[in-house]
């Protein structure tokens, strides 16, 4: 009995060694994400990054902000630090009926009510290295989306690697 | 010749009591507009108010920022104090490859280049009374816009004196 149960152990423990040596780092790769699913507060008062505007479904004209440490990365063109936040706020896209009349001409969008949710990306690289070093988060009303739509985020971001997947670049 | 001076210097000062006595005001409404000419530092830092787009000439897209006492003033629906300053910038309207790829569809506009300069609106009841209480700032590479451009910023501003003669709306 006891010679089996130390066989059953040795046979366990080569094989957890056999394991490590030949996928190193298999264990992060099938961890399952981590996401943000708390609410960051302060945002709206961050720095501006830049704006952007979205056609087809999520027709929307968009703000991207940063914290404090994003900014001071972006601006100084160094690789975003741990602790570094960007958030992307968007609103409909309405034309404004007021400015045009003042240009005298159709030519002006506004942003109008609150549309597409409010989005983040918050630099850790541990708790999040399973998605780029990157937490996404999405929220509804202040209420986080369903890990199936965050699961969604880090696929897409995947394509601009080179840039640390942060696809907004800092407008002057 | 002593007589015909004193008749036309009473003559003259008559004149000059009867117009103060009849127009009050009048001086004010006939001063030449005052703008401010030199750069405001430290603008780009301030919170965002909104963002917009314009097609045609213009054909940007902006972002309009406030300093904390303009924002407080938005957040809490209360008319501009003085000291409120408004600041728009603009970027050129450019589709982005990059993100159109990753949305496996062209929707996708972003900041480029700064464009249509940089404008402020100073609030200072007394010094900029000859314009609703604004004074107009126009910077295109930091160097101020000529008197004569200035001058076309109050009367299209004049058109939302309701609003403190201010467009933009703050944006949640």
């Amino acid at each position: 009995m006891r010679k089996i149960a130390f066989v059953l152990i040795a046979v366990a423990v080569a094989a957890g060694v056999f394991h490590i040596a030949t996928a190193p780092g298999h264990a992060a790769q099938e961890a399952e994400p981590v996401f943000v699913d708390r609410m960051i507060p302060g945002y709206r008062d961050w720095v501006l990054i830049s704006v952007a505007r979205e056609e087809g479904e999520l027709n929307d004209i968009r703000a991207v902000l940063g914290n404090d440490v994003a900014i001071k990365a972006y601006r100084e063109g160094k690789p975003f630090p741990e602790g570094a936040i960007i958030a992307r706020i968007a609103w409909s896209y309405d034309a404004s009926e007021e400015n045009n009349k003042a240009f005298g001409r159709a030519q002006s969008y506004v942003a109008g009510a609150p549309k597409n949710g409010v989005q983040f990306m918050v630099k850790d690289s541990k708790k999040y290295a399973a998605t780029g070093g990157w937490g996404y988060a999405h929220f509804n009303d202040g209420k986080s989306a369903e890990v199936a739509l965050l699961k969604t985020c880090f696929p897409c971001h995947a394509a601009i690697k080179e840039r640390d997947y942060v696809f907004t670049r800092y407008a002057p």
